[in-house]
């Protein structure tokens, strides 16, 4: 077996230097099952991390049903099939009625790049607001809308930030206005700028400005603000999509709002790229009229047998109303935990996507960057996988399998303990 | 059984209008084995269009292989993997030495958005120089890059075409002239807009152009203009890559030149989507230092497994040398079948690679458009499946599965005597 040095020296000189590594010490996986990781050494890691595999590892019902159709049939959307058709009604009957067709695409990143060239041509506008730390993906246009892959990466000339919805404690009428305050704010920037503005594109659990799942019905005035001002309200449903926040199946619902786009990725196949979004038909017309969409992967047979099966698994198994109770519960042992931590500032969540907010003074809530690093790498040391985010890195990312339960997160919460005393 | 109107009403409701279909009459394919494809019917086709399924239909080995990794780990590039290193050195290895690095993506466009951006950061400059009806793929900067997409998606400010080297009859030296011609002028013009060259990206057989394999060697010039004036060069192998072309591993290995960066996808995964792009370590230095790319779905466990397999079966079952024989059998039969048929103008091609120019006038080589969509239909009908490409839509497509025997290729040229005769 070759050591850890060995892999990243190999790692270094075959990928080069754009890929990065999770944890000081990297980690060598070689299997799953559920909720658990193992290394090549054997040893095994509570995910509490990886929103991908939200039906847990290697679940054998989406294997089976990959294994099945890739050796049945494999092509593509240019000729007839049922598969697309099927998964694409039952897709859109988790969404409201407004969102009549689906498009599929494999990443997050195309769904969220043909969304904007979706509202650019149904708007003329080419003006773009985000949150000020927004990940939105990789393509050229997105990396020009996600401030949080770093300093080096410019803004797009038509694209304004918002500050993050951060109120937690605030009443949902208060943090709505404040939130749609800055978004009127941005649409003033661009038409001082000769600029229309297309959208206003939010993850709805706002992940990477540090998870602000505030209290539900904040969002609504700032669609409203971007709808008078003629641009649509994207909703990037890649990261809370797919019943993770419990308290819907999309992180939008939780805030009573209807998308006019909603764009969709990374659990959808429990690991097998596909992806895509939904749209409301009068806003996908013009684009349609003009111009075709053909993703030569996007919505294959087999692509679509893998989100079927994840469907099937999450309905099947009600693993909404497990991602509300265990999250509940994660978030009421957090809170608790923060009466033994001084370090544990704000706890905030919805269902399985938590936020821990370490900082090193409460009432100011200085972000503890420095010991959020530590608190990382200790629990990995300690078996537990989870990672930070936020500007300052300072808040704690817990986003694990769907199928986490009671006894994981209690797993999680006690580990966590050892870690910050030790710390 | 759904009747085909069924499912194309279905279609329209549930996906929209930017999907389109193939054939007059669609076909709703069902099953699919080597260089078959079966209809709801029970019909089956002669598969001589479908490139991704290069290694055929199904194909049983690489079915294993995504079943197997799939039911035991598919996580992402932020831990260790030997997958994504071992299936990195076997892909560096079929590439020019000066191709050090591998980056993973899950599509084409993905690939080539990447190798823009990366050819940007690397040159400082912004220009970006391609054939006249080229395609290179559907994120936002891609689309003002593909004119082959239609009239209404409008080039990118710093977007310039050149004529396609349309001389198969030509001397290499004197198509690389002219080629290189081209390039030099849309240099020229980028400069008089202020703009530097980043980039000459080419798919290096011109497929929506109308499939110019030209002569072996017609590529150095262009080359070398775009490198005097600064900017890379990109060979788009996502259709020619592979072994496809017979006479090489690459398309742009027939022509002896070194690309900057090399993009790939289609054919890599057999349908499984997987994509990526390799590049010369220096050109990747600035880029990796200023910016990290991290895509959720590439280069993970599954596809690497996936495209592992299909370079097994492709080396294993000498799939380059069978390209090289099938595909020379094929041309030459298809010019014999020029002389039964005045619309057959130039056939041309490399490996399995083949494109058929129809035409009402052989010396003025006009094309016969009509007559092209009416050809592929009555071949659809007759149950042999391929397409139509360039401007005009009347150089008839062939690009097989790769495991294409010269049986299959008599039966495709018997077939289309029958249909020209019956036009």
């Amino acid at each position: 077996m070759p050591t850890t040095a060995e892999l990243i020296e190999r790692r270094a000189r075959l990928l080069g230097p754009s890929y990065r590594l999770f944890y000081d010490e990297p980690l060598h996986l070689v299997r799953g099952a559920g909720v658990w990781l193992h290394d090549a050494a054997g040893r095994r890691y509570l995910d509490a991390y990886n929103n991908v595999a939200c039906v847990g590892h290697a679940h054998p019902q989406v294997v089976e049903a990959i294994a099945r159709q890739a050796a049945t049939l494999n092509t593509h959307t240019r000729y007839l099939h049922e598969g697309v058709l099927d998964y694409a009604e039952r897709l859109l009957a988790t969404l409201p009625p407004e969102l009549g067709h689906a498009v599929f695409t494999c990443t997050g990143s195309e769904a969220n790049d043909l969304a904007l060239r979706i509202a650019r041509t149904h708007t003329g506008g080419r003006g773009v607001i985000i949150t000020r730390f927004a990940y939105h993906g990789v393509t050229a246009i997105l990396a020009e809308a996600s401030p949080s892959l770093g300093r080096y990466v410019q803004l797009g000339d038509a694209v304004r930030t918002v500050p993050a919805p951060d109120g937690d404690d605030l009443h949902a009428e208060e943090l709505g206005r404040r939130f749609a305050d800055g978004v009127r704010s941005a649409i003033a920037d661009l038409h001082a700028a000769g600029l229309q503005p297309a959208a206003l594109l939010v993850d709805t659990v706002f992940s990477s400005d540090g998870i602000f799942t505030g209290p539900r019905g904040f969002l609504q005035p700032a669609v409203d603000a971007i709808h008078e001002a003629g641009g649509l309200f994207i909703a990037d449903e890649v990261q809370p999509g797919f019943a993770r926040t419990g308290e819907a199946f999309w992180g939008f619902a939780r805030h009573g709002v209807v998308p006019d786009i909603v764009t969709m990725g990374k659990p959808m196949g429990n690991g097998h790229p596909v992806a895509g979004l939904a749209v409301r038909p009068e806003v996908m017309a013009a684009f349609g009229r003009q111009c075709r969409y053909f993703n030569t992967f996007g919505g294959n047979p087999v692509s679509m047998a893998a989100a079927s099966a994840v469907l099937d698994v999450i309905q099947g198994q009600a693993l909404q109303a497990n991602a509300l109770a265990v999250g509940g519960h994660l978030v009421t042992s957090l809170r608790q935990l923060g009466e033994k931590h001084a370090l544990i500032g704000q706890v905030r969540g919805a269902g399985l996507f938590v936020g821990v907010e370490l900082v090193t003074d409460r009432a100011r809530r200085t972000p503890a960057t420095a010991e959020a690093t530590r608190v990382v790498n200790g629990l990995r040391e300690a078996g537990v996988l989870l990672s930070a985010t936020g500007e300052a890195g300072h808040i704690l990312k817990l986003r694990p399998p769907l199928v986490f339960e009671r006894q994981h997160a209690d797993l999680l919460v006690q580990t966590l303990d050892e870690v910050l005393r030790r710390l």
